[in-house]
């Protein structure tokens, strides 16, 4: 079982769970930054020490997002580690590609006892060579690669437990991930599989772009990157790591919808002789008791899961085809409340603590 | 050669081609009767004769739906074919499924030589038991199926120029069909087939209902009727009857997305071998020289065709996934325009008459 | 000054912070009252003890509202005073019109030591003449209106803390006093005061209608029950009985925009020989330092008050005109959220409880 | 009468209605100039002979917008006088302000008989301080002020037929102006009359940046300019010489809402004494028979004249308020499509000629 309610609520008791760590942020003032912050604040057990943003250094925090006013007193840093206040326990990276593996190196000698949490996309492939390949240049620092985590938290507990190191899943991985776990894991379906998962404006990071200017993107839909999403091989390590599942052939179109937050996911294979209730079990297995996993009759919806933790997921299974769907916040549960779902763990909290909000309607 | 200009340009110079004929529409109230006539009243080779709508019998159609003010003087009547005004060249049926089989028996035997187009699904599925199946209601008129012949203009214009009775495919349906015909056609994809494609709001009607409430349409994403829905058969009819492929094992998840008009089609198989370049060959062997099919590179757009009656399609091989997708507008090119297109080959006129508009940007 | 920092942080200490109250929720199915739910099972002196719903009666709270799983083991029950549990402190009525007027008089009767907080516009107005004439029916429990208490909380505390039952102010009516307070309270300005104020579609209700339609209100804007919506009477009685105005002319326009939660208002007034800081040292006077109230430059933003109590407003004055601009969510501060700060202050409970949350980027 | 329709249906048959000429489009890249390309595509008495584009020069109009495909041959040329094509009647601005004052002179000088329609604000003021005073620029050259006349069709068609040389209203000018030309016409308001004006996304052109940034423009709703916006003064020198007002006080809250196209307009003044019956007779008086302007009860609505040159103006009397409301579309009424009516009266075209097209639904 992945989770064991027994245990959780133990830990929830432990002087540990009692415990606050300091906290940094690099990469503060995008919408994953901003996201961490908002739930930090909040969160029992952490005492927010700074955030770093070259763009805003020198401003306060509340004047640049002004809807955190009278919660946050601190000011945006330089990213600069000889700046940084000490101690410290935990650093997030929420830095565009190659900012993390850049600074890791030199953080990690100078404050060997920190932990970091890195949703960027740096530290998630083992092979350098899959990294320079889908993100266009050289890895700089390999030799860091191996102690880095994956941090997919119900499906990936123990080893979270255990690591300083992880890297957070990406949006498009996460969705993907919880859609076909259970299906991979029993065995349900093999390769070819094929993956359409349709992301949200806010994906795109905050910085005015063609995709997301308003009077285009309001009214259109269309795919991108497709067949070669950079999150392809992540999924396919992780899949091969737990699932045990070697060759995973994956065709992932990406797409980008009219709307501002969330992921829907709908991946598909074809094995004939199973049903429904098959598959619904072998869901379950793996499901059942999930605080954050909801399985769901019909479909995953996106307005369920606005602005949570939640992922929501549903199976069917007809004429031969199974199609596993998932829906995510792609702020929340595809970047920063995934991460401190990993400090949670990785830090004996309670492991709904600053999370457990549920979302709205509408 | 699917379309010839030559013979194309020589028949806008016929006679034939300057001729009017007298339409009526059945069910105009709703979205695909209200884009009828917004397109009919300004169609070179169309007197539009009458409009029913049982709601709305009696009323001004411009006082209804007043963007048509001072554009049409007619009143909608009741669907009584004894007050049809005559002679009558062509009706259109734009209601919901069970309407038209009812009244077309009578409207055969009553105005034989008159010519029927109907956007329902009623007349589409050459099996009656398959209607049942799908439709849920048993076929009232089985007896008329085989006079009709499936619209979808460009794959089918030869049947479509001597027909009397079109069944005009479902919005679905012509989204999937494009995206799938060249590559079925010329045997590069074999089953299984994954389908994904995803609607605006428009394509539930006019009703307010759960689905449509803006609160939570427009912050959502879902799918539903995954794996049944009744556009099936007739895509998998079509593909047997025009592509030779006899068992297409179609898995198909439709979508609701939070806009207004368009529908966005993926099509995916699998076939280790190919190459982009093949792929792309066989596509401009059947889509080259179509004016409303756009071939493009990268992704068909749904803002690109808002409002329009083009139909866009892009091709990606790579890895042994083959996708084909395909964007369009699902009241245009999914219903009122495709319709018009086949009233136009139907009756001589110019193939572009009425609907050569192009869209907006945005 | 309205907000006394020292008495609060006191009063946060004090044993009756501490302690639970028994809260029941009369219409718990729609927007006003799902967003209770939200809300007050995460209150800290909140008991959630029973939640009544005609249409829902019998089923789990959690199965209606599905983003609510894990989170309450309430079912909805009929909303019949004989079945509520007891002992109950408070009860909310998020009901329609002319429920609670009904209800009220007997809860009262039988239940004498519970409070009230009304969200509808039933004990709004203390003259029943003005009920019938903006809701369209005589009033059937005239006899309370004077005890109720209207609850608009930084602008009516010292009343609210003594009051037993409260009519929570209308969703427009909270933007708009929000907007002109301190203007007609320092007598910067007088009649004629000409507001437009715009709501997203939640104002609405979760009851699908033409004007919520989907595919007409995402591309609309227009106005309604112009010069004569029923929280017209509301502000009025309020800016007289706080501001002293006794006749306030005032134009006020509703209209409904294309997104879901929020409402912007603009109040204007004409008033030469005023200067732009006299008009923010009024301003100041009485908003500065409360919690909920950001008093910002430049415009006030829906976004920027997304999901949470807050109110934003700000001020421009130029060329004789004055502008007073207000952001609320409709739903939170112009509804539920401002229920529970009445609740909070009512009870003497941290006048934040459980409503302290910050917006989201984006 | 503004409007003739007799004199006008002669027209119609004239001779010179047949002819065609020659247009150029300066800036033809932005949305005011794609619109501009759209519509004279299909106009009966148009060559559009070039379009310029300083960023896109060479490439094909078609393959930059490809939703124009098969419908223009041309490529962008850059904005050199010496490499238009000759003889050219008439040429379109529709770039930023700045761009037409520096070009016209020159133009003016090599090409005296060429007729010009400027988009921008440049030649809308007649005192050029005004023009210093909002555009934040010295004009360059004012001595060709005079020689321009302010094209608003219906409201100054006499003056246009005349012209030369037309500026085009800004889109929140001919919003304002429809909704209160008659009511200050007839002296049936005076000052100071409050304007509220909300804008779709498209108003603030093609280049993506921060307030057209989705993820936050979707579920924002915001005012900028307050009191200040730079159509206030070409608006108020219409109404002094077209309504005899000479010191109109406007208060004028431009704000920006989350859709794509349209802007509606809310002018408010204070006048007792009235009734709705004089304020619909003054209207009427105006507007009556207008085939571009629709005077509709309850509220003019954004989404019946999306993506039309109509103009919805609706009125509203009470309690001593008089409101009137307009709603157009930004991009052709608001831009190109006045531009081209204004084109029409110039050459003694079909007023309607290209741009009599009905709107949508939905």
């Amino acid at each position: 079982m992945l989770f064991n309610p027994k245990v959780f609520s133990q830990r929830a008791f432990s002087q540990k769970a009692r415990k606050k760590i300091n906290v940094g942020i690099i990469g503060g003032a995008g919408y994953g930054g901003t996201e961490l912050i908002r739930i930090l604040i909040f969160h029992p057990n952490v005492n927010l020490k700074f955030v770093t943003s070259r763009k805003y250094a020198g401003l306060k925090v509340s004047s640049v997002n002004r809807f955190l006013e009278g919660l946050i007193d601190l000011k945006y840093i330089e990213p600069d580690i000889s700046i940084f206040p000490e101690p410290i326990d935990l650093i997030f990276f929420a830095t565009p590609h190659k900012t993390s593996m850049e600074m890791v190196p030199r953080l990690v000698r100078e404050i060997p006892e920190v932990s970091i949490i890195d949703l960027s996309g740096d530290y998630r492939l083992k092979n350098p060579d899959e990294y320079e390949t889908y993100y266009g240049s050289k890895h700089s620092s390999p030799e860091l690669l191996e102690n880095f985590v994956y941090g997919i938290p119900e499906l990936n507990r123990d080893k979270i437990r255990r690591a300083r190191y992880i890297a957070n899943p990406g949006c498009f991985a996460t969705g993907i991930i919880f859609a076909l776990y259970p299906l991979l894991k029993e065995g349900l379906i093999k390769s070819p599989v094929t993956v359409v998962a349709v992301t949200g404006s806010s994906g795109s990071g905050d910085v005015p772009k063609e995709v997301t200017h308003h009077p285009m993107r309001a009214k259109n839909f269309k795919a991108y990157k497709i067949l070669e999403h950079q999150h392809l091989p992540e999924i396919k390590q992780f899949i091969r790591e737990r699932c045990g599942v070697d060759e995973l052939e994956m065709g992932f179109i990406p797409q980008s919808g009219p709307f501002v937050r969330g992921i829907f996911t709908t991946a598909v294979a074809f094995n004939p002789g199973l049903s429904q209730e098959e598959v619904l079990e072998a869901v379950n297995r793996h499901y059942r008791g999930l605080k954050f996993v909801r399985v769901v009759n019909g479909s995953p919806e996106v307005v369920m899961v606005y602005g949570t933790n939640y992922v929501e997921v549903s199976y069917r299974y007809r004429d031969g085809f199974i199609v596993g769907m998932s829906a995510i916040d792609n702020l929340v549960r595809g970047a920063s409340g995934q991460a401190i779902q990993n400090m949670n763990i990785m830090f004996g909290f309670e492991e709904t603590a600053g999370i457990w909000f549920p979302g709205m309607k509408p």
